[in-house]
């Protein structure tokens, strides 16, 4: 191992993996290999980072959430302290633009949810606190353990591992994080880590409050996620990975909160289409092509009419398509990958509209493409064709009849999200609920009139929906205090003297907890 | 097949199962076979319930929670009017006393259940209704799917897959149930059945939703949980037939709500013993030999002071085991089980008190079982001493120093509960602190001067607890309304027209819903 190599970050201090293999990042504009390298981690250093967070767990085991929320305040002022960089960094490592993306969205964003998870904390809402008077018995959520976040490839800091929901969730909730970073993007996150060293340093915590390791060998992440010392694990990414990573956790009994693929239906009806045909379409550019796709709510896969509506639709698409230049794509393998998913496509007997080879921009990118099918051939062949293509790019199913859309959702797979356009005058009203009345079963979130790229950061958001979408339809990752709770063990207490429950489930209530007693919410004493 | 094999319960018929293999129970007081012949659903039967219970489910997509709220209440006065029926039935299957437990305890508690969750399908509490208000974006549970329930052998009633608690709460989530009846008792289940094909006549609901199969191949058993058109499974029992369904229903991202095998610790610190020895004995005894001990939360670990304090509480509790009577278990099985797990337990360093083989009572039963071993002897072997006895027994561990005490709390496993007895003076409460922080990790209900069992149904009771009692430290059998939430999915409405919201989440509130409007709970209109 060479001089030059980053370290990893273990309880506190940055020290130098013990392994010899290493990986660089790439420069998806230029196409040229990112300057720092960065180890992969053998499961000697998994094991130290793995005792590190047991060890803060135990630690902090009762703390008030106000620790918790300090960290995560300071934490978020850090990051902001330093966004020039972080922002410089992540457009090198990614290809997004620095703005309005990384700069004015993405990087508040997470500074917002940061913020939320916070006040989560604060006011303890995220526990659920619940009191039965005659009973004895009050219960509350408290911290699950060492959580492990593995952040995605697309979103540098929105789901970064060591900066993201998960992230800040699982913090929120008590625990310690060890964050796995997505290495296309190393550089970011390390900046991120350092700026939570500093949060560390300013608010008293434990330092292993986080740690950072940035790969490992897929054995090595098995055993990281079904160690007995972990509490939880977040995963956004990739199906494949993600379902092995389940499989290893769930055999060892580790609640494991995954987002995975997802195609996002979207179903635009006839009469939305005369009323309003051009403007739906810029939508559908707008949500489809931003940040080149990229988007686990990119819209994959639309539903619409067939016939002289449904052609007039598609043309308008695809000439908007064709005149948009591609956006730069995350990396090569994601390149690939979109490639690949738009071939199984291809041989599944969608055919190709526009796009669909690579170019149209600047480094890596392909074409802003748009594929075709019609209903027979996709309730023909409905697994394939709900390939999802993370890219630029959807497929457009043509159906004859209302029925024929409703046989459409019938086979739908679990996705994060699905839409239904109808018109205002109400000639599509019978339609659209019989379409919604099954799309509703098979999506977290139903959209009405609105594409679904664009997750609103607020209590009420579900970013998550049925297998294979993510591991668990009941939890949702983005939101507090529900994205909290996940990473919380419920915990009763039963005749337990009152000076030694938990503050939040003594009598006096500590501020203005919301508190579940006898049934009823209230912030009063008891 | 001949015609005296009972029918399955196949969407409001009884109809001849179609296979060939048939079973029998047996009264354990009497070792008897009981004069019922059952069937062995082969898959073709499964099949057709299953594809009935998804239409049923179906059908009741976005029914309000008043449908299921008269159902269960029509079902649970019609249990109670199947009372003695019930009562003698479960009497000859189980060999459990009729007074007080069956008619007094155990019926009651069940018809309390089921009028809990019909109480919360009525006031849609188990939802969540979160309204953010700026953001166009509202979210609630909804139904999950046909829920398949499978009930334990040791609750006739309270667990019972067609009357239980997995069972009320599913319904009241709106979903249909698919009950598999545990083979041990099936007569007790068929006539819970028959209470709810009178009640589903009665409050017209579909007669798919509650159906009911008595056994299955292993292997279909598994492709039943699995199967694409299931939303959740709910079980009971025992550890390695759980685990196996565990992993069939995650590979297929299906939730699964297991209540596997617990040995619920009980820590007694020297200053309760010396102030209320015999108290604490008492205690003990009944808590330990009630019902044979087949509870889940029986007290089967004591960890105890060593030395004359520990000897003379040890003395106290073999006196007693010996002066009582032993309870007839639930079958031969049982005892065959809890006989090997005391030869594991014996072999991995525990000594015999008292007890250990087969009389003391009538018909098939087990002496009342103490077992003993030091520390070392546990801190040695943890895993194999803390094999599951599941019956009339407990192993006492004796510690020299509160160091001692915490080590062995480290290496327990995920248990329901975990008590702890410290005395009123405070000479114990340091020691107590420093146990309870281990100990509250472990288990989902801590208790305080209290053994283990009785369960109390109201909403602060956790019913879980951490892998390997169950498959998910987040959630409880028990308690209303968070056991009905485990039965529904999660449901963003992002910009969805206002009329087509569920009447929960409009303005107006429907009646006295509680709802988490911007973060702050309210009955109110918004």
């Amino acid at each position: 191992m060479t001089q030059s190599v980053q370290p990893i970050l273990c309880n506190g201090e940055w020290i130098a993996g013990s392994g010899t293999s290493t990986f660089q990042a790439a420069n998806p504009s230029t196409e040229q290999p990112m300057p720092q390298t960065f180890p992969v981690s053998p499961w000697e250093d998994v094991d130290q980072v793995i005792a590190a967070a047991a060890a803060a767990a135990k630690e902090m085991r009762g703390w008030p959430g106000t620790r918790f929320a300090e960290f995560l305040e300071t934490y978020a002022d850090e990051i902001e302290a330093r966004a020039d960089l972080l922002v410089e960094t992540a457009h090198q490592e990614t290809g997004l633009p620095v703005s309005p993306r990384l700069r004015d969205g993405e990087l508040p964003r997470t500074t917002n949810q940061i913020r939320q998870a916070a006040a989560t904390a604060r006011n303890e809402s995220w526990r659920i606190p619940t009191i039965d008077t005659g009973s004895g018995i009050r219960s509350m959520y408290g911290a699950i353990g060492p959580v492990v976040v593995f952040g995605p490839n697309n979103f540098p800091y929105a789901y970064n591992g060591m900066a993201g929901g998960d992230f800040a969730a699982a913090v929120a909730a008590g625990n310690p994080v060890i964050a796995k970073g997505h290495p296309s993007h190393p550089e970011t996150t390390r900046i991120f880590a350092e700026a939570a060293v500093a949060a560390i340093e300013k608010t008293g915590m434990p330092k292993a409050l986080v740690q950072l390791i940035y790969r490992t060998s897929h054995e090595d992440g098995l055993k990281l996620v079904s160690d007995p010392r972990i509490g939880s694990v977040g995963y956004t990414g990739a199906r494949q990975t993600g379902l092995r990573l389940k499989a290893a956790a769930d055999a060892a009994g580790k609640p494991i909160y995954l987002e995975l693929s997802s195609i996002n239906p979207v179903f635009v009806l006839p009469g939305a289409l005369k009323e309003r045909l051009e403007t739906i379409a810029d939508e559908f550019q707008t949500s489809c092509l931003m940040g080149a796709g990229q988007f686990c709510t990119n819209p994959g896969l639309v539903v619409i009419p067939s016939g002289d509506l449904g052609e007039a639709f598609i043309e308008a698409v695809a000439s908007r398509f064709e005149s948009a230049a591609s956006s730069t794509m995350l990396s090569e393998g994601v390149r690939k990958n979109f490639l690949a998913a738009l071939e199984t496509l291809k041989q599944s007997g969608a055919t190709l509209v526009t796009g669909g080879t690579s170019g149209g921009g600047t480094g890596v990118c392909v074409k802003n493409t748009l594929l075709r099918a019609d209903a027979a051939a996709f309730l023909k062949n409905p697994h394939a064709l709900q390939t999802e293509a993370f890219g630029n790019g959807s497929l457009f199913v043509t159906a004859e009849t209302t029925e024929q859309m409703t046989e459409i959702a019938e086979l739908l797979e679990g996705n994060l999200t699905g839409s239904i356009y109808s018109d205002t005058r109400g000639t599509d009203d019978s339609d659209c609920e019989q379409i919604e009345r099954v799309v509703r079963t098979k999506v977290g979130r139903l959209l009405n009139d609105k594409m679904p790229t664009g997750v609103a950061v607020v209590s009420s958001m579900n970013h998550g929906g049925p297998f294979p979408a993510t591991g668990h339809p009941g939890f949702t990752a983005v939101g507090v205090p529900g994205s909290v709770t996940r990473f919380g063990m419920l915990q009763s207490y039963d005749s337990v003297r009152p000076g030694r429950l938990p503050q939040v489930l003594q009598d006096k209530n500590p501020g203005d907890v919301w508190r579940r007693i006898d049934g009823a919410w209230s912030q009063a004493d008891l």
